[in-house]
């Protein structure tokens, strides 16, 4: 600790928020570096290569229905909608972040998808006869996936970070998620369709563990932005929290099993959903004065059922088993907004802006227990006995498998994932503190000023001005006539 | 109606808004009810339980894609969508109540849904052979849709009620649907896919009813609250206009036939909205000073047409029928809003927040005549041998029926929605009048400030001294204060 | 150029923006005019017609599944977002035309699709055995690409014409569309399945011709309403920009071929999408004092690169190649809202509101070019055998096409689009110009106050009302300001 205070000290140097040369430079290079890395790895797979048609007649498929990407197009369009607007807009509320929200969100999903689909490609997707990756809208949907680890830590440290540090935070993040995701899927063989463990925990102690090293001692001055307005608040509400919300079920479903397994993936985290309203509206209410509902409460823990329930989705969790998850998500997270978040500001210095703690880190966690339990009671009379083999996939090298033992590997994927996010964020968030990424200083945070040309002001227009100008606000000539009438 | 003046004399006692205790009380034992009653009732069905490879093997399915998840799920979404944004914010017009409308709206169609599963299942989806509800994706449309109808009645009373009443609202108003969808389509054998009658006029009259049982003679005094301002009426309009306009032809498709009668569905409701428009326009320019197009038109009776087509667009209603129905529509909704919506408040004690008459009573109607002639009008040379019975179901104990007593059928379903609309509404509104359930004051109408901890305010700071600061800060309002201390 | 001056004398009478008239009887006429021709020519194709299930067991298709409702429904509701959305979205940038914007999107997108199904059924589903066109979701699809043309170029002329100009610009827009769409694709057998041709390099030229024919010289005058404000940028960010950019990958595989066709499209897209927003970010920063970005860029350029795939996306493009294409144009398009837009405006009296040269008419060029290039370098090693037939459709008359050929017939393809939208803009913009279609002045462009009802502005309420309101507004403060000041 000695030591992190010491660096401390050391990358405390006077902000310069000038990203004119870092930030073209980085998107130039790296884009340039996807071309070159793509050009060399990445071609289609036989679903979406022009060779379909022949490979239909030799695996004797009968229909072009049977491509995959009429099995997925529509869940991976609705998983695009939660990255792009649901999470971006999500971070909307602050009074002058918007575009830093919404910008930023965009600029690092686009960013990320494309490192993902390489990074992912040479875990999953390599092909050892010609060491090519194929993709296919799968592999759209994963990379999707991946990028989303990241948003969420953008959630932690929304507004105290440049575009540059976003950018570098993504790199990282995107190579430690398919690293821990090949360990925790591959390796330990755990499940994990809507990615509780594998994205919501992950992601979320990474961020908070960015943030924690990134920690702002004196940024009360400029809280003055921190808050939310009316206008806002509206905004996030509907472009993020409803679009996730509604498409959670798409998330959750967009690469469980063909048939069944989405089928039920989709109905348990519907329920989920619909059950953490209900807790979250009640606890929100209870704990204010005349029982006033919190709409920080109802944007955020209204979608905490959806990201327990991602790992059993998939599982014969049964609709009353994912009304019960989302009751009790729905109870946690609004608690932790209301008692964790300022908690842990003052006393563990970590300064989560979007309070991702309670909406992923904990409903994360709880989503990887709950898999775990569920797998654990697996049975071939719940299951049947292929249904078993195909939802737990207890096939070649895992084909001695038994439910309760898969239990154990689910509990063992939450630890890694942990561990991935925690250990990763602060090496990560060490590297952010290096004075040249053109962060802003403590009194510019939260202010889109910083990063973005902003239009004029319509408020700021000096009323003198206005007179003759037919859109001006009444307020301005009445107190005109009322000095006329003095 | 002395019985009725009398009550509401009694009723009327002084307002206590402060629902900290019965909000509450009411989402956790209710949710607690929803967990038992799942635990007891509800199960997964043949395609979304994990036995469905062997299902499919049994029933020679030869491939996962004819799981009803991939006929459905597409459509589901669109519908969830038209739900949980194109209702909630097309109520958002309001100044100052858009926390209400979308936050309220997403609070009772999040426990309308699991309510919902439950009734419509007892009555359609239960399994004999074990007493378990079956569920799948056309359940959850199923659910959607008869939340649709208490979202309808929401509206009537928009900005009027506490979140109590509307839950209760919504406890009563699912019941009742299922019981009333139970009625026409499966004791009336009337076909009704896109729900004109059973959601719509069901929905409206159940809505209208409610609203004048709680009449407020002095609602006035809050008017000030009652009008729109540019950007909510923007808001409004692409949340909700342009989302359940969009979205409306796969709400009349969702739970159609598979094949050719989800498509004609499609089909149909295009059209039908694509003509509603262009009469809306016309006649609201028609009626204003200089032609001036007036917004609230556009934002309601555009989507007439959807309504008025639901009950026929799976029928053989042909492209240019469909144009026709969404014509009169447009036309008829927008003279409603017009002339009727101010003569209903006057004279006949209906306050219609949102003109639901104009954009679901009205239409609705109509959808059902429109389906009973297009029924009675159904001849073999149009649709078909086969394609006659499929679409209205001529099976089992419905084999000798013919067009023209289904059109009689189709009728009657009409009159089975008004009446449980009407009967409900009145009851329902009896018992929300009991002054235990923290509504507000006329004077606290349409205010968000009564059940919801509202931001600070962007706007109360004032512009003389923002003129070196671009940012609105609180800095502001200090020094303001020090010059009163001056 | 002597002839068009003397015209636009002739022309410039003095502006009455009533339209109480010619608004009502252009819509009933043209929509009376639709279900005329409707009823005479327009029938449900064989999937959409009851007929289907007797279709099914005579071509021997063994599902409903197979209908191409279930290949294109989910696309087709994306590209309806896009049209009603993301199109009309996207111009709510300025500070007072959201209505406007949206509002009269929403009236020519729904005149238009009955007038594509019209134009485009008889060019190209005509059923010669009965004289009628047979319309299916494909034929939806196609209505809606059709009206993007026309939606592109209202790009060009938003906020400086009336309801009824607009109509008309949609009319001859749609009827030059489908005959240069049937020259491009049929005649000169082009490919163009996400319409970089077709569709935006003929709907750019189409407007800014118009744009050109109905310069404006004292515009300048008004140009307080041609920005932006803070609100209008997020909104036009998240409705229109996001919308866009998420659903392109639908835009252009909505009617690519069943199976590799559509798959392909959508992964090309996607790539393309991701790779213009690094370098349309990267182009922003460097061209602004302290690399701040421009949000006016990030909302247009970051889609050039959808624009530019779409004629490509079908073939063999490889992810690699979309990545260049998606580079190049974030970088073009970026560049042209720097220097081009203003050098256009002063030297070439071309007046584009929102830049559909940088967005549309370049980005458009490009792709068809891209598209020309790819298709003359097939090969069947690439393809494959099957695969280059079923790409370019070498059947029937085209039997002996080679790609090289092909490649030329691709260009030509360019050509043609870019004459259609050149002459028949300049043709369009003279009957524009005639005095008679109730176009705003000068002074009162880019205001919705010329053909909207407008909501009484929030500052209005006198404030002594507003003493005891806690929603008390600048007002409030000014007239305590006045007092200071006495």
């Amino acid at each position: 600790m000695g030591c992190v205070q010491s660096f401390r000290e050391f990358f405390d140097r006077p902000k310069n928020t000038n990203v004119r040369l870092s930030l073209p430079a980085v998107c130039i290079v790296w884009q340039t570096a996807m071309i070159i890395l793509f050009g060399v790895f990445i071609r289609y797979d036989e679903e979406s290569d022009s060779h379909w048609t022949e490979h239909r007649k030799e695996a004797n498929i009968s229909s072009d229905i049977e491509n995959d990407f009429y099995f997925r197009y529509p869940s991976f369009q609705d998983v695009h909608v939660m990255i792009f607007v649901g999470f971006g807009f999500l971070m909307t509320f602050l009074k002058r972040y918007s575009f830093g929200a919404v910008g930023f969100n965009f600029l690092i999903a686009a960013f990320g998808i494309q490192w993902a689909l390489l990074m992912q490609g040479w875990f999953h997707s390599l092909d050892y006869t010609d060491g090519k990756i194929k993709i296919g809208v799968e592999n759209l949907i994963n990379a999707d996936f991946c990028v989303a680890g990241c948003l969420i830590a953008y959630g932690a440290v929304l507004g105290k970070v440049s575009p540059v540090q976003l950018m570098v935070l993504t790199l990282f993040g995107v190579t430690l998620f398919a690293v821990e995701e090949y360990i925790i899927l591959s390796l330990i063989h755990a499940r994990d369709a809507g990615g509780s463990m594998v994205i919501h925990t992950f992601g979320a102690y990474y961020g908070l563990a960015i943030s924690w090293m990134l920690y702002r001692p004196n940024l009360d001055q400029s809280s003055r932005l921190q808050g939310s307005v009316y206008h806002s608040d509206v905004f996030a509400m509907i472009a993020g929290t409803i679009f996730l919300w509604m498409f959670w079920p798409s998330f959750n479903s967009a690469i469980a099993d063909h048939g069944d397994g989405q089928h039920r993936a989709a109905i348990n985290t519907y329920l989920a959903l619909a059950s953490t309203v209900l807790t979250t509206v009640a606890f929100s209410s209870l704990f204010q004065k005349h029982g006033k509902v919190d709409m920080v409460h109802i944007q955020n823990s209204t979608l905490a059922g959806g990201v327990a329930v991602g790992t059993a989705a998939e599982f014969m969790l049964m609709p009353y088993g994912s009304l019960i998850v989302g009751f009790c998500c729905g109870i946690i997270s609004t608690l932790g907004y209301i008692f964790l978040t300022p908690f842990m500001e003052k006393h563990l210095k970590i300064q989560d802006t979007c309070g991702i703690h309670n909406l992923h880190a904990m409903p994360g966690l709880i989503g990887g227990i709950v898999g775990a339990i569920t797998a654990a009671a697996a049975s071939n009379s719940v299951y049947g006995k292929e249904g078993l083999i195909n939802t737990f996939d207890f096939e070649d090298d895992f084909k001695e498998m038994t439910p309760t033992r898969q239990g154990g590997h689910q509990a063992a994927g939450i630890c890694v994932a942990v561990c991935f996010g925690v250990g990763g964020g602060i090496i990560v968030g060490f590297i952010l503190r290096l004075p040249i990424w053109g962060d802003p200083a403590d009194d510019n945070c939260f202010d889109d000023e910083v990063y973005w040309e902003m239009p004029e002001e319509e408020e700021s227009i000096p009323p003198v001005l206005q007179y003759n100008n037919h859109m001006l606000s009444k307020d301005v000539t009445e107190s005109n006539f009322t000095v006329e009438q003095n």
